[in-house]
């Protein structure tokens, strides 16, 4: 029986997370969560997980939470009642729990980094679902799995596809596993993307999009600002950065390739030419499966792939005049060091003010484009978690600095 | 560098075997070649490759393989003349060939069914190609596998996929490998067909099949007899009696899709619902490397797979009304035994007929499950090599027989 801490237990890798051990209680049991502010979801997961440890970001709602287990019929005597810690000290204490063998990271941005790291540290097998870990860290996080041999695992569908394909190859062995050194015999990744709300849409038509328009994914059903991600393919983009660390592969040899149905995963072509592919409905479930379950399969009763069905798959090379958040996403890459952090950060930040009206569709990009650009002169190769932390925050200000002075006199050009 | 025995070097997987050889000079060496009567070829072979040993189905031709090998230069005191053998013994003497490492069988019919068992009971590696080895012998040699330890590596396109995908399962290890052992966490084999030559005519069209019709095939350049096959899906019939003894999976849970591009050369759906898929060109050199490089992967210059310019992958269950070898296959498969072999020879036989324009292409089945309900009385479920050769036969003639009598009044119903 594997025994799992889920970190972010409230969110949607969480609670799904908290689904599967529910549908395999003979293969797992929980024995850490951490949360944000939702306790009456907490509280709920808490009393029928019964973890040994809990940790409240928010230090100060301890006594809420115990007031809310007592309702369920918790005792403080009680030998279900869990140890309650707060603050970044306590979620790091979860992620480090030394009785967990697996640590599901479902916390989102920044503020997943610290705990993941404490998880790695701990020698922990980590299921990464927070991209900033490889994203914003990879400089921080690679040499730490090598020295830990924590292994991680991918929890996102596309990158779950790629490791799914290379358990085939021998040399994905423990060691080896997600230290970023090349995977021998691995030629070329091919990254599938939807091509979300727009895809149907011309470049001249991106003109009126509007954030009703950018938020209707056509596939997955996901938050709002992923589905912006995938409107202006920048999840691709961060996507291709994740599997750089990840598969220890060239940027020239990830490619992108629009997938409109969704089912296949991703895809590998191996140094022989052969290409194996992974296939599936676009649902998260399964990826987090296979990291708990990882290296065997379990037996599930999901709804199974039919491809007589399903009668046709597409595939066409993307635009990169429509979606220049790919091409900003590869750059930045291609820099390294802190520029994928700017990236990133920048991202969520004009996604924050599309979303809030603030900027056109359009103006995207280039807030993103004109934060790396200004970021070059200080850009850091090897930096260290404070830097990448701070990094961070410096691109969310130089972009909101940027709308207020009004964006679209920057030029993606100059 | 590996030691290869190449069994029907003349032929089809024969030259294509030696073709990769001169491709990895320093990673193979060929130890052994057998042939039937194409000595120009073969001379040419023993002169660029130097086996150590050398057979002739036909002993007879000895004297003037040795004038050719003289004309080539080599004289017989020469180092690299080789040993040369003829008939049974000669061909059994190269499959078992001490010095080397993998056997490749490519040799036709129940021909490759002795030196295919000498080789096993060698303990030899195969890559496989002779279909007869397990659709008509297969009860004869799992155990004989199991026996030896002796690993089948399949060399056709379709269980070459299947095997590449189920790579990435931690139970395919070498001592499970292929000895008809339930793979565990395998919930179901898609066996892509192209769908042959008549995969866009009606069934009432198919009255009016002529041989040159029959033997035009969409995707893969192969041999009269196996277009004939595509067109019937009997080839895809017998592949799924192959992937039953290979891969240890019972029947109903091998299905056919048809798939016109060819390019996913077959799929495997996994216990959680995952299914992973290898793609590529319709190419045989792909998986012959494979079984000659397994478990690593060599680097190849060879066409790399383009899925934006293939831009569309389409799928579709067959017609069982207008392919009705399929569900012969399916059937004879499940009776087991003998009957797989009766099933094989008989299309054999019929499929020449047809060739001969002796019956009608609508006749094939007929004949095919005539020869099938006759011998349901003497089903064999242990049948030994001597027994599984003269059921062969046996099945030749009823054909033979019925195509004399006239077949036309056998009805598929009765």
């Amino acid at each position: 029986m594997k025994a799992i801490s889920v970190l972010g237990s409230t969110g949607s890798i969480g609670t799904q997370t908290l689904e599967i051990v529910e549908e395999f209680p003979s293969q797992f049991r929980v024995v850490g969560l951490s949360a944000g502010r939702n306790l009456s979801l907490l509280s709920e997961q808490i009393s029928r997980h019964k973890p040994e440890v809990v940790a409240l970001a928010d230090e100060s709602l301890i006594p809420e939470l115990k007031d809310r287990l007592r309702a369920f019929g918790l005792g403080k005597s009680d030998e279900n009642w869990p140890q309650l810690l707060g603050g970044n000290d306590g979620i790091n204490a979860v992620a480090s729990w030394k009785n967990s063998d697996l640590v599901v990271t479902g916390i989102v941005g920044c503020a997943g980094l610290l705990p993941t790291l404490s998880a790695i540290r701990a020698g922990k097998d980590l299921a990464l679902a927070n991209k900033e870990t490889l994203i914003a860290a990879g400089p921080v996080v690679l040499p730490e799995l090598k020295k830990s041999g924590s292994r991680l695992l991918p929890a996102d569908s596309e990158h779950s596809a790629i490791f799914q394909c290379l358990q085939g190859t021998p040399w994905t062995d423990n060691a080896r596993l997600s230290t970023g050194v090349p995977t021998p015999g691995l030629r070329r990744i091919l990254l599938t993307a939807s091509g979300g709300a727009f895809r149907d849409w011309s470049i001249e038509d991106l003109e009126r999009a509007t954030v009703k328009d950018a938020t209707s994914h056509p596939n997955w059903s996901m938050g709002r600002k992923i589905t912006v991600d995938s409107a202006t393919l920048m999840n691709k983009g961060l996507e291709v950065i994740e599997a750089h660390y990840l598969f220890g592969i060239d940027y020239e040899n990830i490619e992108i390739v629009i997938h409109p149905q969704s089912i296949i995963h991703s895809m590998v072509e191996l140094s022989d030419t052969s290409v194996l592919a992974q296939l599936g409905w676009p649902d998260m479930k399964l990826p987090i499966l296979y990291c708990m379950s990882w290296p065997v399969r379990f037996e599930t009763p999901w709804r199974r792939l039919n491809l007589a069905d399903i009668a046709q798959l597409n595939f066409h090379a993307p635009d990169t005049d429509k979606y220049p958040c790919m091409q900003l996403a590869y750059e930045a890459g291609k820099k390294g060091g802190t520029m994928p952090a700017v990236l990133n950060a920048s991202n969520e930040e004009a996604v924050a003010q599309f979303l809030d009206e603030k900027i056109h569709f359009l103006d995207i990009p280039k807030v993103i484009h004109d934060a790396c650009d200004r970021h070059q002169s200080d850009l850091n190769l090897q930096p260290n978690l404070e830097e990448v932390i701070s990094v961070d925050k410096w691109a969310r200000n130089a972009v909101k600095e940027n709308v207020e002075r009004g964006v679209l006199r920057i030029s993606l050009t100059n």
